[in-house]
């Protein structure tokens, strides 16, 4: 599995102000929003559900990772997408940093990976015991 | 691996100029852009070379992908890393799409990718073309 997801009983809206603040609380910050919906819309002309993408990055990770490869910006950030299924029902999936990074065989890489994927997993694990 | 790679003969600026406009040729648009040199300065203080990571997504291949796999957007957008080495010399990476979707088990998902990974490296061999 290249993901950690879980369902969250909130709004859609809600649920992007708790993903922004429990990556917060893990230190990652988001440098990217895209809204999968609108893009779909005005390029594609089609009725997508609503769809966001966070584009969320631990900076001493990101740091690190890119003194073990210097192409590892390819794979940045580590995205956490909200989506709102047709049912209504709002769930939310962080990429495993570790399933991506893999990709660059490097054991520093491999071990830089590894955290990241803790504080992503940490991260779904947070929300899911939210109230 | 899981980049094309190539080094180009212009300017930082330029290389960025150069590359989104051979994107568009592709069919593909940026979504984001990161600054990672200002990122590095502003939240770790350290002084990083010229990096800039451009998103870049083919919105009909998404929505496929999409299609496919509802999750895959943790996964988006495809991304070119331009650099300016210490010695000034400029190189564009491009992330292959077919690395990064393998981990996506599913036969559509798949053709889906080798047609954004042609697509990717038919952008790296026009950038290398360029006089």
């Amino acid at each position: 599995m290249y993901h950690f997801s879980t369902f969250i009983n909130c709004s859609f809206e809600e649920a992007i102000d708790r993903v922004t603040d429990t990556l917060r609380e893990e230190g990652m910050g988001v440098l990217t929003t895209i809204d999968v919906q609108a893009a779909f819309k005005k390029k594609l002309d089609v009725d997508y559900h609503r769809y966001t993408i966070l584009g969320a990055c631990h900076p001493l990770i990101a740091y690190h990772m890119l003194q073990a490869d210097d192409k590892a910006g390819v794979l940045y950030p580590c995205n956490v997408v909200i989506q709102e299924h047709k049912d209504g029902r709002v769930e939310v999936s962080a990429v495993d940093p570790l399933m991506m990074f893999l990709m660059i065989h490097d054991p520093k890489a491999k071990e830089v990976a590894i955290d990241a994927s803790q504080k992503m997993q940490s991260v779904i694990e947070r929300l899911q015991v939210q109230p």
